[in-house]
């Protein structure tokens, strides 16, 4: 009744099986570069993320959840397999092969993703500014102080802005030079319209938002010493702790190999033999 | 004894806990931008899939199971709360925050991550190669028939590799330039060492691997017509099929208020007075 996770780089079966392989390997592979340099004319560029080595795992906690809850309806364990391959395919599919999804119907080479360009220069650096309904538009053009831009006939509907989206947000761009990520921040915020200031890593920990959401928690960690860690994304009803830190190599080897019912003596014959880790005193 | 899960743009407390919010915008906040631009002095640069809508959604299928788990435990269910803020910082952490990981140690900041060089021109494209340990090192100087390589200094270990990763890669990619992408993956993979074309959207559909993989799977849809999805990625033992399309809106009205003991004439009056979607013909 076991539930056992196999996760492989391309999969159990086929010519690339038996490759070895690394987090931009699949990243390659998988169409990511393709996708992340907006055309497939384009240089292809990786994501500067480990994206394909952290999703598998995230993808692998769920698969193991899943498996629980039908150990816990039938009784029965079972061992799921899992490629980082399938993983990335399974999530570029919905919002980026659109292209690929209509069986025998030609389609073009997708275009450049147009969103790279949400990232705007202001008059002391960078933010980023998202609008898609009427409604948001409307506010962003009194925002801005270009009232006429409501009257543009290229961007009445979001269809057309969407069509003309270069002229859009090239024009965005001119006016959000011409002041602070602050100011802006402050005139969009109070007009309803998305936007965020970009901020870099140290940024982020100090923020308010980050501080207020509890995101974010310390803890003393017996050998590296006081850590900051995000606790689990989902916040269940019981309250997240961390109970204790990375362990040593080994450090849970006499608790486990007793779980298993290994006698004492055995577990110490290995050890004295190297043939489990020592465990490191905290 | 209901799982209800919420999930909210910045989180439910906080300065902005309740402002609008688009994928662009966690992107810039959480500092995934900074994070692809490689430094903290470098533009900021957009991930140009929808990187937090995609990890959001799939965070909150595990947080669906833990929960399940937990009520086949308990018997009690739970409201689960979940911020696409928390999913991607969670997401960055491991990987990408290092520095900031050490409560009240001043760590200056990062510079560019180096894998972003780890695409290669070749003759007639692009290719990836990644090499980490000695003997995936010593493999790619014989492939590339540069056995000076290996008695170069700046590169006899692991750390040192790292430390000159600049001249490496630069000369890897001298090398690489001289052969197509299909002559330079022959030799490599015969040698062991990692590699992998970089594939176009429509390059992924028709190659062997995925293929033999069976992550894609063709259905008929009953209005869109013939339809090339992935299955889940992971695999569990029973066999995945998709049972039919994406709903049109209203078409399991019928079916979801009986199973609720709504009567069948509520529904019709319902319908009638359009509160809810009108079931669409197949």
């Amino acid at each position: 009744d076991i539930v056992y996770v196999s996760i492989s780089g391309f999969g159990e079966n086929g010519p690339y099986a038996q490759k070895p392989v690394y987090d931009p390997i699949v990243q390659a592979f998988s169409g990511l570069t393709t996708v992340q340099a907006g055309a497939d004319d384009r240089r292809p560029r990786l994501i500067r993320t480990v994206l394909p080595d952290k999703l598998t795992a995230v993808t692998a906690a769920q698969a193991i959840a899943a498996a629980l809850v039908g150990r816990l309806r039938s009784g029965k364990g079972q061992h799921v397999r899992l490629a980082m391959l399938d993983a990335v395919l399974a999530f570029l599919w919905a919002s980026d092969m659109g292209a690929q999804t209509y069986v025998g119907e030609q389609v073009s080479q997708r275009t450049a993703a147009s969103f790279i360009d949400l990232i705007y220069e202001t008059a002391n650096g960078f933010m980023t500014v998202a609008v898609m309904t009427n409604k948001e538009w409307a506010a962003l053009t009194r925002a801005l102080e270009c009232p006429q831009w409501l009257e543009d006939s290229r961007f009445v509907t979001p269809a057309l802005r969407d069509q003309n989206i270069d002229a859009r947000l090239e024009m965005t761009q001119e006016v959000l030079k011409t002041r602070t990520t602050e100011a802006w921040l402050a005139r969009l915020e109070a007009a309803g319209v998305p936007c965020a200031p970009v901020l870099t890593r140290e940024q982020v920990i100090a923020h308010p938002q980050i501080i207020a959401s509890g995101i974010l928690l310390e803890s003393e960690h017996p050998t590296a010493g006081r850590l900051r860690q995000t606790r689990t994304a989902a916040r269940f009803e019981a309250p997240t702790v961390i109970r204790h830190g990375a362990p040593h190599l080994g450090e849970h080897n006499q608790e486990i190999l007793s779980e298993l019912g290994i006698a004492r003596e055995t577990i110490e014959a290995l050890r004295r033999r190297w043939l489990i880790g020592a465990e490191v005193p905290r």
